[in-house]
């Protein structure tokens, strides 16, 4: 099966999502770091979404632009956790049933919350699970309508609409970090900031176990990375989806990997310095911007989510973890 | 020294407030609770003001109402921690010199975060700090422009800022329910909501370990109250000030006194199902509704603070507090 090639979203697609998803979205806070370091930091707060995570804006632009025919049988998709739960949301208001593709190694505080939607829970191995992201297919979700959660125009566009938000809170910044996961939410806000804001410097982050973005920005070509599972759950992987490569690298500036020590040392700051709770993905651009690494000015990191079980979260407050 | 009566501020008085402190309070989301219960429960999350409570919008339409003259030998406050916070961050703003008269049992972590603001920091034993709250002097600081954390007009009329914000993302909610510490808060957010929508109605929430207002309401008339130490160090305590009983008396339908496993759950919830950290004192108000205290309907929570040290908050992850 080939797939057409993939169009970032433009500014309009983006406008218009951010009017489509407004009732169900909550426009979040951009607040200071309350934490000195090398930079201005103001964090963009996804966690304080309804699911705890970004995702709920893709899925739900690209909900609201399905018919009801196209819907007649369900949604489903396929997500190690926060895009299950934004699509779960979405199925549950519109009233039609969702399906859910998960990997095995999909971290059980997630689960549950999947379930707590109302979804339906298909655990397969990994290697079954990254095959429907790539064919966008799965029997035991046939004729129901596919949610790609990374590349998916609609999605894109859903996820530009923080990027809006950031430039209408704070103009032009000097640089914006963005946790890299698939890739949809990069594409999504750096398409709406070169439009809204060209000399801002845009910079992936992703945890050092798993940090195929760092390792192709290096190398100027797709490349795999080594990758070691981790309390990082929400990002970090092996590949590259070979059909957003050519976009992100267009779109950014540069790309980090960052120590997994530093990403448990931004979720404490996060806690005490800020009273939010970030999961690994959601910390990994504020440990990029502590570190220094986007350099001085005023930098906007992007909290993608907050799904961490408190358990773990116990753990890192203790500094049992990582 | 005799105080003259106060008087609640009016709805102008919080109106100019709010123009007045707008560039440097958080305008703070009012977003669901992520758990069912047996309302439709909604936080008003002041755990996101920079200084992590609704402290700085007192302090903030205070300082900003004194003239250049006034704070010439600097400002001093007496305060358990998050009121000293605010008017810390405004001090250092404005470039004077802040004193901090805080009683010996006030926590560390609040402490640490009013050092790290450049106050200079006053221990004295509990009744002392409470004798200033009553004659608005102390020799250390004598000379210097005293901002009381609750019985000011000015800071009340800053804490009603939060009730304009409530009434205009949620127009007429059945209720709203407000942590009692010294009642400041009580009054502004009352006073707004009296004027913005009459049919709400308005409960106070104490810890059930120092509960003066649920006792003077069930009596009619202002009681003591017994008092533990606890977790919970933003709110409960042993008496009244005897100017704010009759303000508060004629503003609320009701007052709760809550207990601390209560409390400590609704922190755990506020962690897991929308990624933020409130104090004790926050979640005050949350365990009431989700006990129902507040019946069905639509209810706002005012989630006052999130000054909450994070060893404490790890035992309470863990079930071992209180």
């Amino acid at each position: 099966m080939t797939t057409p090639a993939l169009e970032p979203p433009t500014l309009d697609d983006i406008r218009a999502a951010h009017a489509r998803i407004g009732r169900e979205v909550v426009r979040t806070p951009l607040v200071r770091l309350g934490a000195d370091g090398p930079a201005e930091i103001y964090l963009k707060l996804e966690n304080l979404q309804p699911i705890g995570s970004f995702k709920l804006r893709g899925a739900a632009n690209a909900m609201a632009q399905a018919s009801d025919a196209e819907l007649a049988q369900g949604v489903f998709t396929a997500s190690a956790g926060n895009m299950a739960q934004g699509v779960a949301w979405c199925a549950r208001a519109r009233g039609v049933p969702c399906g859910v593709v998960v990997p095995d190694t999909a971290p059980e505080a997630k689960l549950s919350a999947i379930a707590r939607l109302g979804a339906e829970i298909h655990k397969v191995p990994f290697s079954d699970w990254w095959n429907v992201l790539v064919t966008r297919q799965h029997p035991r979700f046939a004729g129901r309508l596919f949610i790609h959660p990374v590349s998916d125009r609609a999605v894109m566009a859903g996820n530009g609409t923080i990027g809006v938000e950031i430039a209408e809170a704070l103009p032009a910044p000097d640089a914006v970090i963005i946790p890299y996961g698939g890739g949809g939410l990069t594409t999504g806000i750096a398409s709406a900031l070169r439009a809204l804001s060209p000399a801002t410097r845009i910079y992936t982050a992703e945890p050092e176990t798993g940090a195929p973005m760092a390792a192709s920005w290096a190398a100027g070509e797709p490349r795999e990375a080594a990758y070691a599972p981790s309390f990082v759950d929400g990002c970090g992987s092996r590949s590259l989806l070979a059909e957003i490569w050519p976009i992100v690298r267009r779109l950014v500036d540069g790309a980090f990997a960052v120590p997994l020590a530093d990403i448990a040392g931004a979720i404490r700051i996060l806690v005490e310095r800020n009273r939010v709770v970030a999961e690994g993905a959601g910390a990994v651009s504020v440990a990029a911007a502590l570190a220094g690494r986007a350099g001085a000015g005023r930098i906007v990191c992007v909290v993608s989510g907050g799904n961490l079980d408190s358990a773990k979260l116990a753990r890192i407050l203790h500094g049992e973890l990582p």
